[in-house]
């Protein structure tokens, strides 16, 4: 491999059950103000985005109860659900997981949120961590 | 507020069974390279940096049974365990933390990996995620 795949990490993401509170938090505590505010409908999600440098903290509110993070609120609680991480090519790097015999959530590259492509590595065999590959 | 305490995404943490075996996976899969490796014997850990632009990933594997890891990964196996913010000033911005009547680990900035000063936040009143404050 010539180069690194990962180019950044492009946002780490953080289930929450009120984004208001939460965004205050980080907004009254730490400074950080919103970026980004979008409705993902396919996901079942609002997130909010935080700018720190080139990445972001992204807050992630259910908006419907069959939506995955709705079932992670409910198994897990609030706290760390992803982490993003930017690439150039979202279908290279995710080809890059199946050719090394990992498991995939997305087998194509889809739209993420703010006009990304984006697609989900399994967290059984990436050492329990839920990671989305991000192409701007 | 005049400014942003939080300056980068200095790293997310992931609590791992073997360090070699998720490295091996970084590498392989996504062309990381190991930048950094140490004992932390006063956390109980032996950590692995790989770079990602002017992040990190840590891989984080415990030394010993009565480390907090070990018991994290007793209890909810591997996966994030943690997200560092780098900061100017670590005891500025702990001092915010408290001020706005969130719980704290540290109660004082504190010696970290890599010749790092650091504190950790709780995450009872951070919407459930640990978090590290890193000055540099």
């Amino acid at each position: 491999m010539t180069a690194p795949l990962l180019t950044e990490i492009d946002h780490v993401a953080i289930a929450v059950n009120d984004l208001d509170d939460a965004v205050a938090y980080y907004h009254d505590t730490f400074g950080c103000t919103v970026e980004h505010r979008e409705v993902v409908e396919s996901d079942g999600v609002e997130e909010v985005l935080l700018k720190v440098a080139d990445s972001y903290v992204q807050l992630l509110m259910p908006i419907r109860d069959d939506s995955p993070v709705a079932k992670y609120l409910a198994n897990k609680g609030e706290g760390l659900h992803h982490v993003g991480y930017r690439v150039d090519d979202c279908a290279v790097a995710l080809a890059s997981v199946k050719e090394h015999g990992h498991r995939v959530i997305d087998e194509a590259p889809r739209p993420g949120s703010r006009g990304t492509t984006v697609a989900f590595v399994h967290p059984k065999t990436a050492f329990g961590t839920l990671i989305e590959l991000v192409q701007e």
